[in-house]
């Protein structure tokens, strides 16, 4: 028990059942990583969103806001117009979040050539599957 | 084809077809991403890294290596020694991007209580499926 109890006060991503793993998974999804990063530009309607994320499916897109929304991440709004629209938004939680997602993709975006050079070598050596 | 250049040259994670997508999913990957941080510490053979990882299973990790070898991030090498014993390190690109990875799992651990006390109220309002 008191080992538990340990594990639910020192967040440690390594650890099976550690909370914290799920979480990270929930920010670098595949889909949701992207829209986080679009909402730190502004926030979007959902299809907006599908829009500018290229390739997402609804049940995707909708199954990852609904997660960043429940771990606080992101803040999903009504508006009471005729008709009504859903807006989405970073929480201050996620306004603090993105920053590290931004930086982590501005890095990949600019070592693209690097990246390229070094598939290219793997595959002469070992040809892709 | 002109537009197809461009999307070469300047990489955006948000567009379908440019590789800069591809390559930021194998970093994020839910096992490359603890195999990388865990290359942060210090070199690694196969199976300590495989109980690093609590939960990864012989052939994901097998494969997020293999992709991370090839995105050039991480370098296999295999010592001749009797037995031979192959181990994993970092490459110079590597060692450059583990502080992004850091930074980002740093800040999801730290804020746990945050998360948990979201998805609670969350799952007031709305109970999980």
């Amino acid at each position: 028990m008191a080992e538990q109890t340990v594990e639910e006060l020192v967040a440690d991503v390594f650890s099976r059942g550690c909370t914290s793993r799920e979480a990270l998974e929930h920010v670098t999804g595949k889909w949701s990583l992207l829209a986080l990063s679009a909402l730190a530009e502004s926030p979007h309607r959902f299809g907006e969103l599908r829009r500018r994320i290229e390739g997402v499916s609804e049940k995707m897109l909708a199954q990852g806001l609904q997660t960043l929304e429940r771990d606080g991440w992101v803040h999903r709004e009504v508006h009471s117009t005729i008709p009504p629209h859903v807006e989405y938004r970073l929480t201050g939680a996620g306004a603090e979040l993105v920053p590290h997602l931004l930086g982590l993709i501005d890095f990949v975006e600019g070592r693209m050539p690097a990246v390229r050079a070094a598939q290219a070598a793997a595959d002469q050596v070992r040809p892709p599957r």
